[in-house]
């Protein structure tokens, strides 16, 4: 692989036929990698020096934001070819990411083929399995033979997307039952396909949720899932690669989410936004956490006469609203993550509550015991030991409560569970925590 | 699907004959799923109830920790059975994780094939691609035509795990190309296999990464990818089925990580662990954390002349020390999640640091001047205001900084970054944020 700096000396230097040969024999996502290195204005330059099969596979490897970008520097006809090139779900993907005008006008072009293909899948909500789906399956008849069937595949093989499963559907285009080309080649040649096919076909609906999808093409292991519309006919396959793009975007979602950011739009964390775009991003929930903490202030106000007399109850603010903050993420995050695999199920709640309450209780107790002995420790006063520990052991219960109440009631909500950020479990954790501390100082101390 | 109420109905009426026939033509997940449904005691007399490939498929989808305990109900003969019907690389994976004498007396009862095949596996460090492939593959020489090849694979398809790639190799095992089952059946039966392989095979070695081989299959989209060890031998190949277990675990790691959690042994994080199990994984992390905010804490000490004199400033302390966990534990997942998924590598260092430095500087104006706003609004008091802000100010930058800094010195050190969790930022930012805000009210009240 030549580096970004070899290729730029290239190019300054006016080396066509070497750029062009350094792509050569390259992996697609490679070739998209150092592509991405050039700077901006050469990359459409490097572009067009490219083999037409080699740019297309590349192009295809690239982010829908850089493709857009690439695209606005290539001339109208090296666009279509381009956009020609594509697989439907792919094409779709762009198109959608792209100016709702300039997506128009592009689609309007494609050759009516391509163009039935690509609306097909915009028609349907985005995030959803047709969304992803590709229509470039193979179907067979449950009557054929091995031999026609391998037959058919050798003539139709080459534009679809995966034939690695092929599914039997009858004349009304519903979907009958899937079997591997693994199978077909190892079966008999005058074996009947009706008979060599599973009946029992794990697919989902156009409308299915793509993680869902992702989710099962995961626990089943499969490298296909088939979807199909709501009178059972089969209109597309979602592939194991795109499951796993999805589970990734899924994913990065969940972390950004948990931070209380909201999720980028493109794939890129860190190169794509601009300054700009960055704070957009990450202002919003800080703001919103920010001014909430004037419950907290509020609170730390209505007992300044108690603060005042006691000031050493100052010196462990910080250490009740830190551990706050720490078993609320913890308690967040489990039910987040557990949710999201599917580990964990809405029906699970009660089991999952009593589990983390009981948990509480039990991190509560050491946590709140190390507290008051650090605390005696520095002060010598044993009541102010207990305020901590009191503050820390309630506070670690209910907030571990709220990290997972939260969660689930979100799902329930059809709201990313990933929403109860840990800041925001944090945040409703600290008052909650001052509450107690200052209530069971006030009780020590008789104030 | 059963459910596990009406499979209990089904074991308390003695109908064996129904709750076997409700197992048939489920996928193995499912039947999994049901076997887990049920109460442990019951498991392992539902389990011997089931046809013997559906009991090897259901066993071969279930977490090693659920496998252990089945065949602890077993008996030896029946273990013996179920441990030979499984694929060489989920069987080290079982005995991997079972107490080292009973994985050594299982071994030795293996039929020498097998013992050899998972010996070998068991041989390379855990989380090495050598631990995870599985030497089920089909390899071809580059002689042979189409038809032969395709005559090898029928006969030694059964047995592959996936017969999808086919690696073309040398006298020596060397590992010379590879080609898809697509090409191969859809080129002509004469064509040389050495003629249609690509030379240039995207592989790993024996000691790769888990993690990196997995990514690799992702960014390839590939349905396997090929081990070699030192010598360039092919060994065996990694499937994308078991690349995106590996993601999924690795993620889950990093979730926990981030919290400030040990990730757990198994892939389960909520119903696995028991009691115990789950304060210990929690403890150490929230126990370190908590004394670490003796820091914080001694520092209010140290002001607390100033403290008494302006009341006020405690009032703040909340919204200071949360400003700063806030934006910590964004810049944190960015680097940690940035790094997992490769987008950013090491090298990329500096870009990102001053990408962050430059985002904190303007989250920090923001956030200070919103903070100073709410300050003035409820104390009336300019100076107040104007402390707060320089405190979230400087600090957001600081703690944007860290949160950036080490992930990567961690990546450095060979140590998974998500160790640099959220609250770990959050814990060395509120020291810093105490600091800038004391000493700016110091300097603006004159004290």
């Amino acid at each position: 692989m030549v580096t970004a700096a070899g290729l730029r000396e290239l190019l300054e230097a006016g080396r066509y036929q070497d750029i062009k040969a350094a792509f050569e024999n390259v992996p697609a996502a490679d070739a998209a990698r150092m592509l991405l290195e050039l700077p901006e204005r050469q990359r459409a330059l490097v572009f067009r020096l490219l083999d037409k099969d080699i740019a297309l596979l590349a192009f295809e490897q690239l982010e829908p934001a850089d493709q857009q970008e690439l695209l606005e520097a290539l001339q109208d006809h090296e666009v279509l070819h381009l956009l020609e090139g594509m697989s439907a779900d792919d094409r779709a993907r762009l198109l959608d990411e792209m100016p709702a005008k300039v997506a128009t006008r592009l689609l309007a072009r494609l050759t009516p083929e391509n163009r039935e293909a690509t609306a097909l899948l915009l028609g349907y909500a985005p995030e959803t399995a047709g969304r992803i789906m590709t229509p470039d399956y193979i179907s067979l008849r449950a009557s054929m033979t091995a031999r026609e069937a391998l037959e058919k595949i050798r003539r139709a093989g080459v534009d679809s997307e995966t034939i690695y499963y092929l599914y039997v559907t009858d004349e009304a285009r519903r979907l009958q039952g899937v079997l591997s080309l693994r199978q077909l080649v190892l079966a008999d040649p005058d074996a009947v396909v009706g008979d060599l096919a599973e009946r029992n076909v794990i697919h989902v609906h156009t409308d299915t949720d793509q993680e869902q999808a992702a989710r099962l093409i995961e626990m089943h292991d499969l490298l296909a899932i088939p979807v199909v519309d709501s009178e059972n006919r089969l209109v597309g396959i979602v592939t194991v690669d795109d499951a796993v793009d999805v589970l990734d975007r899924e994913t990065t979602e969940d972390f950004a989410r948990l931070a209380a950011m909201s999720p980028a739009e493109t794939g890129d964390q860190y190169f794509r936004l601009s300054f700009l775009g960055r704070l957009v991003r990450r202002l919003p929930w800080l703001v919103v956490l920010l001014v909430a903490q004037v419950l907290s202030g509020g609170l730390i106000s209505l007992y300044e006469q108690t603060l005042a007399d006691v000031i050493a109850l100052a010196v462990f603010i910080p250490m009740i609203m830190a551990t706050s903050g720490n078993t609320g993420a913890q308690s967040v995050t489990l039910a987040v993550r557990g949710l999201a695999t599917g580990e964990v199920e809405p029906r699970h709640f009660w089991r999952v509550f009593a589990q983390e309450i009981a948990t509480g209780f039990g991190l509560g107790l050491v946590l709140g015991a190390v507290a008051s002995l650090v605390a005696l420790l520095i002060t010598g006063d044993p009541r102010l030991g207990m305020a901590v520990a009191a503050a820390i052991w309630g506070n670690v219960i209910v907030v571990g409560g709220i990290g997972t109440l939260l969660p689930f009631i979100l799902r329930a909500a059809r709201v990313d569970p990933a929403v109860a950020s840990a800041p925001l479990i944090t945040t409703l954790g600290d008052a909650v925590s001052l509450l107690i501390y200052f209530n069971a100082a006030r009780i020590l101390y008789g104030l």
